[in-house]
């Protein structure tokens, strides 16, 4: 028993309630929140105000704890989307006839209690109290002390449509931002079917670490692209340098560019223009710097180490060449971190051997990283990408907020 | 860097071996070790008796650790029906055109490396290599030391198969027999999958606390059957007493029984022929104790707090006397490991109700617990049964040893 246990008693007690809600209701839930969003702007800005003011505008998450009239705007337009999602509980997975005539159904059902561990962004809280709603589940929020008046607000609003709904408002639950709940939140084994953290690698590396509840990794993105021989090279040079530039701080943004020696003469002198008007810092290999070098590249560096397998969330730019896709393949598995991987050919049979090889959640031929996201693969919103392999890998959205639970009906069969 | 690092490494490597192999040649593969087994029954006895040599007859591990002639047939059977078994991994999950034309698909793959710790059976040692190569994936296995001589011996025939199908000997590792090869196993992220612990709760416990990596938890079972007003007494009682007696040291067998208090004085009297029968010893509350004691039964306890929610694994029965549905649901709800929850009603609204509020992995209405097994449920060998809610819920069999890719081919598409 922690500080914390009726608060997560009660979360689990509500999402009993939250399980028997008809698909419909959900979705008239889910649309009331959005107009009761709407409804509040200027409160919700005055309360995230508070916020704000207690952080200098150069911290890097003051953006990201920052809500706007049009932020609120997109939580609300996102929040019916959400509600006319299908929902993923009550799909009949398996329905056949066993041993005796007993009868055999596997359907998905809700996990039942969702945590999510987060860090500045209030955002998360509409968007997770959202899916776990739509999928039928309860939600504990442990987000951070920054953005502390922001969730309290929001999670008053969501609370009173809950109860206009006749929902137990502990449907969703908001911590308290204290750091000791989040270890009373990793061992709540008897309240807590799966936590997600959601932020930094260190908040990960610590969940991954101290948490007894099983948890989904939404982690790092050290993604590369393999331009080989026979690559269109100006199509190679777009899709390398929109999976750098278009959006640097994503997770499914490049890091890395393997090139084979071959056409690397002719390749990376194509690039200079591009990487000029981005100003992105090269980190190339001694191969690779002599060819930029040459060419008059002026943000070059020589790449040590761990400038591989480094997740940038900038604009610099690993690159290496080598020998021909198994030395790409080798590059690949030492160093990344399973998130999004691509390759550049037009030899067919080398980029059916990188697909089936590359051991990622996604894999790429003859196009950006960048494309890694739940809404582009028509799942819907999602929480994260996952980067492990266990229950969900890629985009964790909807239809992974899901369990499986067998139902056998009988007569009176026995088993000797 | 850890001392079994390289034998991680290796492993990680023949996975790519192992994922190449064809469905039909992983049959012939399989056959052919059912094939060498029995050739080598002799010497398989022989090294399995200088571990018995070790352990003294009395002790409760003594015949799990036992191979016999009809046991090494049971293996080499098993095998081949895995043989078998559809391939989970290649199947196509999603196949859709996105935007810009870029085609889509999902598709299940081997996991990888699949790492399983255990004790001293030396059947998991077969069991367990056969349904990952099955599902195209390596394993690392842990056995106990008590069965080193055994498992040392029929990794090495494992192994020989593997060489003559041209694979790397390292898809089938055996880690030595340490307690330190452990804690090194659970922190080997970079090298392993996914985790089974298979044994007794303390090891599963310690893993859950340990692992680094994605573990499946193969739990205990605490089992109820809730024998409602209306239900067929006869019925009732031939399955709490199968679910009890026919095989009590199994996760499925029958912990507890609640039983309406309307129907007590009649049913109870009923179960004292089959209890007396199979020299069961309740544990009663007040209640029951009252009417069993009235009734002449003679194992008879007065049922102690943790009397429920205890896994017994032998002859013995908690009872309970509940007044209706709910306080059956909120006792179950209470004192549940999650595994599988029967009840024996004839009101179809109750039984749905209770099918649908319990949250385990399996629940019955009108049949026995017993029945909760990869087998009877037609997903061929299991692993164990799962009572976590990620990635499998249930029997862990073959279809769950894979996870999903997403493999996408375009023809230079950006995303900005």
């Amino acid at each position: 028993m922690t500080p914390i246990t009726p608060l997560l008693q009660a979360t689990q007690q509500a999402a009993a309630a939250v399980r028997r809600l008809s698909p419909a209701r959900k979705t008239d839930l889910l649309n009331r929140l959005a107009d009761v969003l709407l409804a509040h702007k200027i409160d919700i800005l005055a309360e995230n105000q508070k916020d704000l003011d207690r952080m200098p505008e150069s911290d890097p998450k003051y953006d990201r704890l920052k809500l706007t009239d049009a932020r609120i705007d997109g939580l609300a337009t996102s929040l019916r989307d959400v509600a006319v999602l299908p929902d993923p509980a009550g799909e009949v997975l398996i329905d056949r006839t066993i041993e005796q005539g007993l009868q055999l159904k596997k359907i998905a059902v809700p996990l039942g209690v969702v945590g999510v561990i987060y860090e500045a962004r209030p955002n998360v809280t509409i968007d997770v109290a959202s899916l776990c709603l739509r999928s039928g589940n309860a939600c504990v929020l442990k987000g951070g002390k920054e953005a502390d008046f922001s969730n309290r607000y929001l999670v008053g609003l969501i609370q009173s449509v809950l109860a206009e709904f006749d929902v137990p408002t502990a449907a969703v639950t908001l911590l308290p931002p204290d750091r000791a709940v989040v270890g009373e939140l990793l061992t709540a084994t008897r309240y807590v079917d799966i936590i997600i953290p959601r932020g930094s690698e260190s908040l990960i590396q610590f969940v991954r670490k101290n948490s007894l509840v099983p948890t989904i990794e939404t982690g790092a993105g050290v993604c590369h692209a393999y331009v080989e021989a026979t690559a269109d090279l100006t199509k190679a040079a777009a899709i390398v340098i929109n999976g750098r530039v278009s959006r640097p701080s994503v997770c499914n943004s490049l890091d890395c560019m393997l090139v084979d020696t071959v056409i690397a003469g002719q390749f990376l002198p194509m690039l200079i223009d591009d990487l000029r008007k981005w100003n992105v810092e090269v980190f190339a290999d001694e191969s690779s710097y002599a060819i930029l070098y040459d060419a008059g590249y002026e943000q070059l560096q020589h790449a040590q180490p761990d400038d591989f397998g480094r997740e940038f969330l900038d604009y610099k730019l690993a690159i290496k060449l080598v020998d021909g896709l198994d030395e790409a393949l080798s590059h690949i598995q030492a160093y990344s971190s399973r998130h999004s991987e691509a390759i550049v050919s037009q030899n067919q049979s080398l980029i059916d051997q990188f697909l089936r090889e590359v051991d990622a959640a996604a894999v790429y031929a003859n196009a950006s990283t960048r494309f890694t996201d739940g809404g582009v693969f028509g799942l819907g919103a999602e929480i994260g990408i996952s980067t492990q392999k266990l229950h969900a890998r890629g985009p964790f959205a909807l239809e992974k907020l899901v369990t499986e639970k067998w139902i056998v009906t009988g007569d009176g069969q026995v088993r000797w």
